[in-house]
């Protein structure tokens, strides 16, 4: 069977979310890079896959998708054994925990950290732009809220589902990853069920694996 | 069995999203408002529901879930049946497919709509806030755009997840019903496969029952 192919720069933290959940099941995968600096992501070859243009698309056969977490979860389906569950849908409970915390990061934590991320690391180091530090002091005061609530959470479980890894938890990796790389990142030293919980993410081989292909740009 | 309870008020679009699918389902159900004038959302038994204390939250017998669209899933698999399988997760393909269009509604299309539905409608009318015609204009401009593409997939499908209705359709309803009582609503006429995809939605016993309950704020 030919590979499934994943469009985007591996760096990506929306393509890093597709690659983890393709290391985590063991499935054999090409990253094929889309370069923004020649508009390749608005060329005809690159809207077949995406009408909206942005990256990651993704190929597996005929198949054509897009949406970081729409192809994770098809990932996640397409490859589940008895072992490697990350979606838990056959369990009606244990599912819906997933799809809590799955939600909880796109629309809570992430909007509180990846700002941090931008202000001090993609801006500054990617695009010549200055940390706008008022951003990063409003960004900080809300993701110590929500970061109460998690250590709240993961000092009952061991992961944010239950006490089981799933999809949910590996959704915060590509941005936590990254504000690993700021000046903020001793914060999470204050939420040790948080941090011992990131720490338990970072030991998984397919974490290591992805954290080795997202070089954080440097100025 | 006791009905499922939905904490929020009815007319909120996070409500209205686990609301329609509770319809769509037949499943009974009970909504109890919660007062934001009194801070209610915050209150120890509220936080207690959702520890981010935002609405809506679900109770079913001892399970507690919130997040609208992992409840709403929720919902969709404990009482799916061969006719009323919105979610499609057992085939592959379809899932995909819902998740896709799941996805760019949330991050996509509800970000260039939703805008202008507080502009136009929720801050003058309920926060007694000018609307800001700028940021209308802006969102115009990329809904625009939004509507071309789903003009192109809804003119080779009658449901944005292929020729069947399902949870991506559903997640549009909300916004796009309160868009629909802004001076903006005839945009929609300039895309007739958009137009006739929800006028099938609104024509819908569930959308029908769910919408009475939405009255648009008046001046």
């Amino acid at each position: 069977m030919a590979p499934v192919k994943v469009f985007g720069p591996a760096m990506s933290t929306n393509v890093a979310r597709v690659t983890l959940c393709l290391e985590e099941v063991g499935a054999e995968y090409e990253v094929v890079n889309i370069d923004f600096n020649t508009m390749e992501h608005k060329s005809p070859e690159h809207l077949a896959r995406n009408p909206f243009g942005q990256i990651p698309a993704f190929q597996d056969g005929d198949l054509l998708l897009w949406e970081s977490r729409a192809i994770s979860k098809y990932v996640l389906r397409k490859y589940k054994t008895d072992e490697v569950d990350l979606l838990r849908e056959s369990n009606l409970e244990e599912a819906a925990m997933v799809d809590v915390w799955t939600e909880v990061d796109a629309h809570t934590y992430n909007p509180a950290l990846s700002p941090i991320v931008y202000q001090c690391l993609f801006n500054p180091m990617m695009r010549g732009l200055p940390t706008d530090e008022k951003v990063v002091a409003e960004s900080l005061e809300k993701l110590k809220k929500v970061l109460e609530v998690y250590e709240a959470r993961l000092s009952k479980h061991s992961y944010l589902a239950g006490d089981f890894v799933s999809f949910a938890d590996l959704n915060h990796f590509p941005y936590t990853f990254y504000f690993m790389a700021t000046p903020h990142a001793a914060l999470f030293d204050s939420y040790p069920h948080v941090k011992a919980w990131w720490d338990r993410l970072m030991a998984r081989p397919a974490v290591k694996k992805i954290a080795a292909t997202m070089v954080p740009p440097k100025a």
